[in-house]
């Protein structure tokens, strides 16, 4: 099947604008003087422009006022869930349980510390976003500001009495947001930021420094900062998908443009599955994702799952299975995926309807 | 330049075959269906196959036996400092001190455990393999096979009355070894696996479960084994790399073929360094690397070294400039350099020399 046919709705890894995946194939054959990017040192000039321009562009595009510093890691996001606890847990730190990942991140910090949740949706298979009083006296708040199992997001930056730590790995990079409300935000590149293999991390640096602890050195944020993210080998070409996507988001109009885009996507696609009589949400409205869109078949339907899914890979139609924890269907609609593919989306669906329905 | 005209000595990330570069440009641009490497899920099935396939590649061509276990992290050797010690660390292990990346295993080792260096060649800037007895009441030996930024290699598999776990960052897939003497082995893919990003490490099963310590997950190697190198998302693009690196080792002859090619390019250098009358190994003989061949200028032509980089660049010949704690001058001949490409840096020295001596 041709590119152009195929609507990749895929969690992560996801679809990439095209722009980024030409550049990236360019600088895998030629990036310097006939040298692929996969083999000219990290110490090089050439190199080393690359890291500042990713930084600089990051800076831009995100608006990230002095103070702060941009680290780019290996080792997933499920590191970051223990370097934040290691780097900042003193004594005891809350979390807000939204899903698999952020409970990951708790079991990963309880090694470290005392950890208090201050909030769960757990009773209802986290289709909501829970309340919570944030305490004043803990190291820190952590929260998941897109949850991308349940299709669930923190849609705004919100206040903290102490330092707010996002793993924003699914909406990273969708919207404006006001980064002074954080003290630490990381993201795996692989939704919306470039290739699998590197983990932007964003940190306030006054925040560091504070903890009794001897951290491994490896795990240590200021070994990091010191060395420009180039203690060791950096994740050279994940690293240069995430320059030409921040080039990319840069060309056709930064944040602003983007989270019109993506809302637009998500209000077209909701507003089907709202209308259409064979599938429903699963999500409380007010907490639903601009990322990540989960619906299920009505229960008298639920026996065309299958059917469902053949008739979208027909159309092109590939990664909308819902995880196995929630079921059903997922689209996931990261900055990369047209309205195009959208709508085609919800052609699918509609003609699916009128199939079973008349 | 052309890149047939240039000739890559870099440290790492180095020079690569151009079949694998080819095959890794034409995966970001269609991987599967129009689809770029970069887009597609870990969990398809396209995905997995990839996984599997370099799993099985490394298995034959390194001839892992039985009770071995092959795995796939991000973060570079330097997080396998950390993992090493946090899993086979019970009371106290030994290490060889042969280096910087030696030296920072032990310091990371040192925050987990008690740790004994049983020789170092630091008197001497490490340019031999020092002399030692590896004790038998101790959980584990550590060595660095070949060491990057000195040129000094362990040449021969040793005999170890405990676990003994090495890494081999910067000489694995260089020639044939016995497996059955290791009880891990860890390696970051940049210098003769692949691109930057992935660290391979294998493992003999049997030495897990036996600290008393609680893990971080992440950190914790029967977690990655349970989950076959996917309990997150693993770096796609560079295990990519390693996989066809791995088929281009096969179809050329296998190990025992690239280690007659590595040996005869070390030759060849070595050879002219030691009839050069401008320049001279740093390295005690018996312990010269295969793969990083480190020299200087004879103290009357030291104040030429500007020149012959100079000199060697109009050539182009790339990255020879030594580590900054050596000094002089360093070629890496990792496998994907050729011997016309060493051929071209003998000339070169020889060159320079008539030009310098007559």
């Amino acid at each position: 099947m041709e590119r152009q046919n195929i609507h990749n709705f895929g969690a992560g890894p996801a679809a990439m604008a095209k722009e980024v995946i030409e550049a990236t194939a360019k600088a895998v054959n030629n990036f310097w003087e006939g040298l692929s990017i996969l083999e000219i040192s990290h110490r090089s000039k050439e190199w080393i422009n690359v890291m500042n321009e990713t930084k600089a562009l990051m800076k831009e595009v995100m608006d990230i006022p002095e103070g702060y510093e941009i680290l780019f890691f290996g080792g997933g996001a499920s590191l970051q869930f223990l370097m934040v606890a290691m780097n900042l847990l003193n004594k005891k730190a809350c979390y807000l349980d939204t899903g698999v990942w952020a409970s990951k991140a708790i079991k990963e910090a309880e090694n470290i510390g005392e950890v208090k949740i201050i909030g769960t949706s757990k009773d209802k298979n986290y289709t909501y976003i829970p309340e919570y009083q944030i305490p004043s006296d803990y190291d820190y708040f952590h929260i998941t500001t897109n949850n991308t199992i349940y299709g669930t997001e923190i849609r705004k930056d919100i206040e903290s009495p102490i330092p707010l730590v996002a793993d924003m790995s699914s909406d990273i990079l969708s919207k404006p947001i006001d980064i002074s409300k954080y003290s630490l935000i990381y993201a795996g590149a692989q939704k919306n930021c470039g290739a699998a293999g590197v983990t932007i991390v964003i940190i306030k640096k006054e925040i560091l420094g504070k903890v009794q602890r001897k951290i491994p050195i490896i795990l240590d944020y200021q070994v990091h900062i010191l060395n420009n993210s180039m203690y060791n080998t950096p994740p050279v070409i994940s690293i240069f998908t995430v320059n030409q996507t921040l080039k990319y988001i840069k060309k056709i109009g930064g944040l602003k443009k983007i989270q019109e885009l993506n809302e637009e996507k998500a209000r077209l696609l909701y507003a089907e599955i709202d209308r259409n009589k064979i599938f429903r949400g699963t999500v409380r409205k007010k907490d639903r994702s601009i990322m990540n869109v989960c619906f299920v078949m009505e229960e008298q339907y639920k026996q065309l799952e299958n059917e469902f899914s053949e008739y979208a890979l027909q159309k092109g139609i590939i990664g909308i299975k819902g995880h196995r924890s929630v079921g059903g269907f997922r689209a996931s609609i990261y900055n990369a995926v047209t309205i195009e593919s959208v709508q085609a989306l919800i052609k699918c669906m509609h003609d699916f309807e009128q199939l079973h329905t008349h």
